[in-house]
C-alpha cells in the first residue's frame, strides 16, 4: 500500500460522511452510507446484527469505503478487506463511534452490535 | 423494483453528493464520489475516456450508488445495471450535469467523456 500522506490521515480522523460498498452473495456490489473510525491505521465498522451486511462480510471480506470531506470534492476511497467480525458485546464500540459522530453514547441499547475492521490494501483520494 | 415515492424522486432530482461502487475485474467493490443525474427513471454517470471504471462496466455492468442528502443521515442506495454506455461526443451530458452541480458548463473541454445509464433494479432508503 502507498503510504498515506499525514493530510489524508488528519482527514479521515474526522467524523465525515462515509459510504461502504460490499458484495452480495451473488457478487454484486451493494454501497450504503455509514459511520467509521479510523484506528490504528485500520477502519472499524459497526453493524446492528440483524444486517445482511454482515452474512456478507462473512462470506466476502473485500470493501471499498469512500469518505467525503465538507467539500465533498475532497474525498478519499480506501480498499481492502475485513480482517476481523467482534460481537460488540457492551456496546463499547458503538458508542466510541457514536461520540466520534454525535458527541453522545449510543441511543439504542437494547439491540445486539457488530463491530468489523478494515485492513486497507489500496487508496485514491481526489482534491487532496 | 418497488416504487418509488415522491419524496425519493424528489431527492434525487436534487444536486447531492453520491457514491458509486462497481466491480474490478477480480470482482472486488470498487467506490468512489461522482456526480449523478437522475432522468426518466435512470441514473446517468459520466466519467473521463482514461476512466478504468469504464473497463470495469463493460466487464460486469452491475453497480450500486448511494446518494446522501445534505443531512446525510438521510440516504438512499440504488441497485441495478449499466445499459447504456455510449460517448459524450459534444460533453452534452457532462454539460447537463455540471449545470445541475455548479450552475456552468463543464470546464474542461479537451478530453473524451463517456456517459453510461445505469437502470435500478432495487432501492433502500434510510431517514425518507
Amino acid at each position: 500500500m502507498p503510504p498515506l500522506p499525514d493530510e489524508l490521515d488528519a482527514l479521515l480522523r474526522e467524523p465525515h460522511p462515509a459510504v461502504i460498498a460490499t458484495l452480495k452473495p451473488d457478487g454484486a456490489p451493494l454501497s450504503v452510507a455509514t459511520w467509521y473510525l479510523w484506528e490504528d491505521e485500520r477502519v472499524l465498522v459497526n453493524m446492528d446484527d440483524s444486517r445482511a451486511r454482515l452474512d456478507h462480510l462473512r462470506k466476502d471480506p473485500r470493501v471499498s469505503l469512500t469518505v467525503l470531506d465538507s467539500n465533498w470534492y475532497r474525498h478519499v476511497s480506501l480498499q481492502g478487506r475485513v480482517v476481523a467480525i467482534e460481537p460488540d458485546a457492551e456496546l463499547k464500540d458503538i458508542d466510541r463511534i457514536s461520540q466520534h459522530y454525535r458527541g453522545e453514547p449510543y441511543r439504542t441499547r437494547d439491540r445486539g452490535r457488530t463491530s468489523a475492521w478494515i485492513q486497507i490494501e489500496n487508496w485514491h483520494a481526489w482534491g487532496v
